[in-house]
């Protein structure tokens, strides 16, 4: 965790303007510590630390820097400064920098770059966001099959210093197809004398560059890897997701779902880095309409309000008959979203899920419905056919509410549409009508005294 | 993902007992793969296919099967077979079968068990819940640091076979105390002769054999480490835990709180797998005492039911007036929530979020109140005065809703308890009282022809 006691003695060094205290801070401690301390600290700050020490040790730091305080970063230093980072920074880090600036400066910086770097950067940005593509570093080991074990390890000595891992080794042939991948475990405890071929695995799970970043995830989650390989359509191996890229997209996309359950549309920063208007929006449009559909739950409302006054009692059960459907539904919805991003429901199982949830909505509708019944006819001391009232609408919104919190999400992935739509408010304010127009049509068939 | 093409395949090796086709079939395909598969089988049709192949493959498939499905197979084998195919798991992955069996059953099988092992599990099985050490796993690559670059890698080649990974070595004293840390990829770049002390890394960050899995999986996400240290409190070397734990560790608590967010208790299995009884209990006895929360807004609306009567335009606002407070705090309550868990929020910044939610809250408020505003002069017709009820009691609520959505939490995790209890519907449920206490206050106050 972050350890606040570093902040003053770095504020010091910046008054004292101790060159040597700083390279020496950026040399101890591990790049990850120095970049959370460095984000406490303002753009100019940060570069007068950083420049402190080696190239090569500030690329490091800064990898680590957060998107959001890299790209407020790049744009205190001047063009050259900026191209010669961006070409030593690993290529994923680096598309994602880049993606976040100003394309018209960009442009004005791409001449900068060396040919290489600015081919693969090109192509990177040519992939769709959260593809495979767009999340990848073209910075794999490789090796052709003809070699020997001992030959092997020479030439991965020779790529380390340049490549993301040497742990999973990758065989090419001459036209860069993807033939099979060996560990550098298997290297090791292979006959130094063998030819390398003999020990490849040949049935490599990859992905491909336009398969979705939670695919990637899943898949590479699933197998253990360490890294999984990234083929274009030509089974050519363009690059590969790493282990630690696949943790930073769990985390991501378990944070964009958190949002769109509350009814947040998710952005890109850490919260407090985002700016009120973007906040205001991505919140207020959802809110705004919520409120909308909450409307017309008063509208229905309002038009039978001769009852309430009638049936005094009515009113006191309306909370609870909206509450319960929407909690229901809510729970419901919650469950089956989270299945499906976690592969737990394929469409064969479909079936089974909505019986049990038939299942599931009727005992837990006769539950809630207990505790309306019992404050029916202890607090109000209402006739049966009155409790009866309560009874029937509370048991059927919570029933109606759950598989309709079932069915939605469901309805929306078969449409092909994100069933994280399905937030909970939007599901408690769908229920909520439902709910309204159960309650007042039961009370208009079964309640006593009641004249319409 | 999933392929449904192997099934019939299976079934009709099973129904020809072709044992051949069987063991080609796990000798073939990845484990993960196999395992998905044999998952929609009955127990002894798995075994029956298992045991067609090597015992070292069985273990190996066996330990990608889920733990709900790992738990129903060893139901159906017998004890020798079962200690046997302990002694053979990963250590962490045996800790955590073994921690779901009967203890009634554990404690007669334990004698079976080579002494190693079983000193390995008691010691494992007696950390807490959720530790750093009862997830990792022992099964370590060390060295001392007095041997030679060349004699390391010969001693790695022999662990090889029996650790979870050889890329990260510990350095131990003789005291098995923690000394430093070197990856394999400096090892082949080193110079075999020179002694490994010279390239070992001596500032190594490790947790805690006591730390919650949620911090390891928080460090290790942080330095993007393969694996990390666990140590006990006299700096020993006790275990690791290696990055594809954390994968599922941090999918585990995603999948937690999301289900504490729509009020639903955790469950530890795929949510086809746990029992309807489980099921109802974990999420009846919320939705119970949310519809009794709801019974309290109830009351307070039941006492003021004159009102209804004789305006009844306040019945139409009153969805809107119960939403939308609850909508902001739902919003506002995930947003905080989800920063803690990203450790994006310390105390620190505690008070720079207050004030921010404050403002956000306002112009929230006075985003939502213009629609109430709107439909209370359009459709309604109603006076100004009467208008102003309805804009004062949206503002406020959507204010008072966001503000509270923002403390709860901070309040909970300020008294060292778990913000997740703060779900959705719970802020709701809060939220929703103290939404009709306002309106009915602002109507007694403010609106024209009311006389309670």
């Amino acid at each position: 965790m972050y350890n606040p006691l570093f902040l003053p003695v770095v504020q010091e060094m910046l008054e004292n303007n101790d060159t040597q205290a700083m390279a020496e801070f950026c040399n101890v401690l591990h790049p990850a510590v120095i970049a959370e301390v460095l984000e406490t600290l303002e753009s100019d700050q940060i570069w007068r630390i950083l420049t402190t020490c080696s190239f090569q040790k500030q690329v490091e730091i800064f990898e680590y820097i957060s998107l959001s305080h890299q790209t407020e970063l790049v744009k205190v230093i001047d063009r050259e400064s900026l191209s010669h980072l961006l070409e030593e920074m690993s290529p994923d880090d680096r598309v994602a920098l880049i993606s976040r600036m100003e394309p018209s400066y960009v442009s004005t910086l791409m001449p900068l770059i060396a040919q290489a770097e600015r081919n693969d950067i090109r192509k990177m940005l040519s992939y769709p966001d959260d593809s495979a593509g767009s999340i990848m570093t073209t910075e794999y080991a490789w090796l052709s099959e003809s070699v020997t074990v001992k030959e092997a390890i020479e030439q991965l000595r020779l790529q380390a210093p340049s490549r993301e891992t040497i742990y999973y080794v990758y065989i090419l042939d001459e036209g860069r197809r993807l033939q099979g991948m060996i560990s550098l475990q298997e290297l090791i405890l292979a006959n130094p004398d063998t030819l390398i071929k003999k020990h490849v695995k040949r049935e490599v799970i990859a992905v491909r560059v336009d398969d979705d970043q939670e695919f990637v995830a899943h898949e590479l989650a699933k197998y253990d890897f360490l890294a999984i390989p990234v083929v274009d359509n030509q089974n050519r191996l363009v690059g590969i997701v790493t282990y630690d890229d696949v943790i930073d997209i769990v985390q991501e996309e378990a944070t964009e779902d958190a949002y769109r359950a509350a009814g947040v549309e998710p952005f890109e920063d850490h919260y407090l880095d985002v700016s009120l208007k973007t906040v205001l929006w991505k919140r207020g449009s959802w809110l705004f309409f919520f409120a909308a559909v909450a409307l017309i739950s008063g509208k229905f409302l309002h038009s039978y309000s001769s009852i309430y006054d009638q049936v005094t009692w009515t009113v006191f059960f309306l909370p609870l008959v909206m509450a319960s459907g929407g909690n229901a539904g809510t729970q419901a919805c919650t469950l089956v979203i989270r299945a499906m991003t976690l592969g737990e429901i394929n469409p064969s199982k479909y079936w089974l899920l909505v019986r049990r949830e038939l299942l599931m909505g009727a005992l837990l509708g006769l539950w809630i419905s207990l505790l309306g019944i019992a404050s029916a006819i202890f607090i109000f001391k209402l006739s049966y056919q009155d409790s009866l009232v309560v009874f029937t609408t509370v048991f059927m919104v919570v029933y109606l509410g759950n598989i309709i919190g079932v069915l939605l999400p469901m309805a929306f992935k078969k449409l092909g549409m994100d069933p994280a739509l399905m937030s909970n408010p939007m599901i408690t304010a769908i229920i909520d009508v439902v709910g309204v127009l159960l309650y007042l049509g039961t009370i208009v068939l079964i309640a006593t005294q009641v004249v319409v």
